[in-house]
């Protein structure tokens, strides 16, 4: 599908929303300067545009087993090549173990290039990244030396097996066993929806897998983590079978893989019974990262039905009198409503993906001091940046479907394809439900609301900065969060923050997504001289969020306060028929 | 797939929400009485459980087009085939013509049985539905003598064509040509989106299609409406050819055809020019059809999900302490909001369109000089029942998906199916946008907001009814609808009131099913020593809807009033990247 890289987009939200120039004023981050950053993003738009995005659409043909070897769509291996020769698989790897070092904000921005361009190929490279970081903080030195080159090269990729048919959500129910065997163990038991657990891109898969050691505590407290590569040293096969591939709504370029384990070679990363908390570093930046694949899939939805609603004509629109006229129906107001909620819906997701990821590299970056407040609001926003960016490419890529009328039903139009696509992003790594929990009770509760409290903050320093009607929009969505995080913070029962944690993330997400751009319209009115018809867009995008799409939290905040009277009124028994 | 058709549910319905017993007290219906309807429900839930339930996942695999000839999935045919035995095709036709005499409420719950059991197959009879209005309404009495007899015994269908490439909801674009000849005329063009335009079903199949005659007016007003048998009297074939089948999202059970129309034979059906008014008495009735599909289709996933969720076991739930816990995942307060979410949902769908069917019935019904009135109502309501009946069918199956969690995206499990199929929902029959204009334009134009007020008025009532915090919910929504009511009718520029349609939709129908709700909710309290679980499962439901799901309403209500200023801001090219 033909995508072009919203690079004054991104550089916007870089600069102007998440205003992550500071980075390079650290000294982890001190190569990464502005010049050098936007090399790198010009470089990867148009390795998108013109490598990644012509794999879209043929890639929904899907992958096929045949002779237990998992044979990806036409053009993947080339494209994935592409990327690994680019050096793109190791963009934020440490600089001595072969990566360029940069920060994950410029990770994340190549990262929506990517899941814009082409959903299923860009997921390998996103797990490759996840198991990158796992082995930089937990693997030993010989495991390093031995693993990691060739990940960060892209000669060899890397997966993450987690899921058993009884192990989903609730990891701590996991079978899988390790018994110990000369200098590592053996690997036996199932896993399921591994994505690309097997694929012809590359000449090793390097599994990152959860099991049990004999005797090891039961539930999550006795889980730990493994290296088990395909192909051994010698070349010969490790006891790793793809039983069958998962026929799925979307994401068909992603083969989604049931891989038996039958005394396969693996050596233990970290510590004993620690492989949770192993698995969760990489889990963190993967669920940025997912956030991400939904923020990039409402760019691509975005721009493709702009190209269908800026051509196609049909009827004669009512326009106000001075409102530009093209002829095609994006005349129609109701197609501009569309098209505006798309794109206001996505640079909502964009700047609080890009936000969330200067925290986490702030955490890493920022002088010792600084670094703990930098972690808490990169762990409080995760949730946020996995949720929404998720429900935005969802909702993003429906509006899509819409906007093409009847041939959005159709399938080679290609706006059906984002929309089952970015399905599984609101379920896989950890459902969005699992964020709304982990908000409202990990995040919540680890510095007793300060975190969130700095949140609210942010949007009162937002409010105070100017006084338009849009800034009123925002101080009513402030006033609603407010409200909802001093309810949220009064309960002492988990279960009633639970009741209302989904409500909570969404007003949570809307005041975040609210203040950022209402930052950012701020910036775009000071440097509207420069440019002034990207800044007047930058303007009236954010204004739209703010005024059209904003008052959303309203209505989540009164629901999210109501605790769980309501929903436990029924026996499941009455529920039914 | 497993369907139970929620006959409680239905009569509750029927008989306190949508109040349909007055029916049976006019001439028109006096067949209708209670006993009667009920036993049809009975019929018809069976047949949705038994025979047609059975089809939904088989009817996934598609139709074939072979030879010209359009192949229909395994079962479908016998499937159909009870339908047509069962006397279901003309359940509502008059009796003297063959059919029932039925009110459209009786066939409006039937309608929702055969959509949640299978709503590929549902929609060959909703088509026929549409076809036997049009006929009845506008055809000689020969023509009807020719076709209608076959079509409400089920021996022939009927389907509607009307958009072209060029003319899809700008109908009066299309370039079909009618030639006289003869008694008739010959017919020639192209026809796309032809649900169930060919099968293998039936021995005839009896198309309705909107072409010119020589010398009409351009536009819309130069549209006649023709009959065009598939098969002559004598068995020959006449110039309808199915030229290819859309590869679609879903709905894959339903054949959507490509027709070429060469030299076809045709009958004119109404006057000449006068085409569209003839398809628009089948279009309206269609989109409260369309409307019943987004229903059962919420019904059909909520049931689906429900079941999971009972049965699957993950994790320890964080529950409140009074709760009923089952062990299985529906314990958990998440899970619990998607549950009580989409009954919800689905029971705020379910009185929207089952009042709008009672309006359209007492418009014929009821005494001379109150028709007007409920036409009115009728007119009104349709566009809320299509589109919110559509949105409420993919928000719903969408939480279907979601509870599935992994295996939401799995093809196999079926959540994934109701969540495509129901798409085209929002589509077909007039988009959502088009019953949105339709509503802030002609609807509200009508009468000069009368109707609507009525609407306000009914609130109103129920309002002041109670005392209640649920019924201090609704009046909240109904002061955001009460204002943006004003705020449309102030307007004079229809591109002002277009801006805010879709916002403004979702604002009434919100208002109207929360309305509807609380007097169903007042009903159960009123029954409540009948059947107390039944009872009070609905009044949680009820109030689930008014204190969690209402609210929405005032965030759209902000958005309703906003006009065009922001949605045309941008150029296209601003809005480009």
């Amino acid at each position: 599908m033909p995508y072009t890289a919203p690079l004054k987009d991104i550089r916007f939200c870089l600069e102007h929303v998440a205003r992550t120039r500071g980075l390079a004023d650290t000294p982890l981050f001190a190569e990464a300067t502005p010049e050098t950053v936007d090399a790198v993003l010009v470089e990867m738009g148009k390795l998108a545009t013109e490598t990644m995005a012509p794999l879209q659409r043929p890639g929904d043909a899907g992958c096929a087993l045949a002779d237990g070897i998992v044979k990806t769509p036409e053009g993947y291996k080339a494209g994935y090549q592409a990327l690994a020769e680019g050096g793109w698989m190791g963009l934020a790897a440490e600089p001595e173990l072969g990566g360029m070092g940069l920060p994950l904000t410029v990770q994340t921005a190549v990262n929506e290039m990517q899941a814009s361009a082409c959903l299923s190929l860009s997921l390998n490279p996103l797990m490759t990244q996840g198991s990158i970081e796992a082995f930089t903080a937990h693997a030993s030195p010989e495991l390093q030396e031995r693993f990691l080159g060739k990940m960060i090269s892209g000669e060899w990729n890397g997966t993450m097996n987690l899921t058993e048919p009884q192990a989903g959500s609730d990891v701590g129910a996991l079978k899988t066993k390790a018994e110990p065997e000369g200098d590592g163990y053996r690997i036996t038991g199932q896993k399921i929806y591994i994505s690309w657990g097997d694929h012809d891109m590359t000449d090793n898969i390097v599994h990152l897998v959860l099991a049990r050691l004999p005797d090891a505590p039961s539930g999550s407290k006795g889980i730990s983590l493994f290296v088990v590569p395909k192909f051994l040293d010698d070349g010969s096969e490790n006891g790793v079978k793809t039983v069958s591939l998962e026929h799925k709504l979307g994401l068909h370029g992603s083969p989604t893989c049931v891989l038996a384990y039958e005394n396969a070679k693996g050596w233990l990363v970290g510590e004993e019974n620690r492989g949770l908390a192993c698995m969760f570093t990489m889990m963190n930046n993967a669920r940025l990262g997912v956030g991400v694949q939904g923020l990039g899939t409402a760019e691509a939805a975005q721009q493709h039905a702009l190209a269908y609603v800026t051509d196609r004509v049909q009827g004669k629109a009512l326009t106000p009198a001075d409102a530009p006229k093209t002829g095609a129906i994006i005349d129609h107001p109701d197609v501009r409503r569309m098209m505006m909620e798309m794109k206001a819906r996505t640079e909502a997701a964009r700047a609080i993906c890009y936000d969330t990821a200067k925290a986490l590299d702030m955490a890493r970056a920022a002088p010792d001091e600084d670094r703990a407040k930098w972690a808490a609001r990169g762990a409080f926003l995760t949730p946020l940046a996995k949720a929404y960016g998720t429900y935005t490419g969802m909702e993003v890529s429906e509006l899509g479907v819409q906007a093409h009328g009847g041939m959005g039903f159709i399938e080679e139009t290609g706006a059906a394809q984002y929309y089952r696509d970015v399905r599984v992003t609101a379920i896989y790594e950890g459902t969005n439900g699992i964020q709304a929990a982990d908000l409202v009770g990990r995040k919540l509760s680890m510095d007793g609301g300060e975190t969130a409290r700095s949140i609210l903050s942010e949007a009162e320093a937002e409010i105070a900065s100017a006084q338009t009607p849009m800034t009123r929009n925002l101080a009513a969505v402030h006033e609603a969060a407010e409200d909802a995080t001093q309810w949220m913070l009064a309960q002492n029962d988990m279960a009633e923050r639970l009741a209302g944690s989904n409500a909570y993330l969404m007003v949570m997400s809307t005041l975040h997504a609210a203040t950022l751009l209402h930052r950012g319209l701020r910036a775009a009115e000071a440097h509207m001289a420069d440019d002034p018809d990207f800044y007047l867009a930058k303007i009236a995008i954010a204004s739209y969020y703010l005024a059209h799409i904003a008052p959303e939290a309203l209505g989540y905040a009164i629901s999210a306060k109501l605790g769980s009277s309501l929903h436990y009124a029924l026996t499941p028994e009455q529920m039914a028929v």
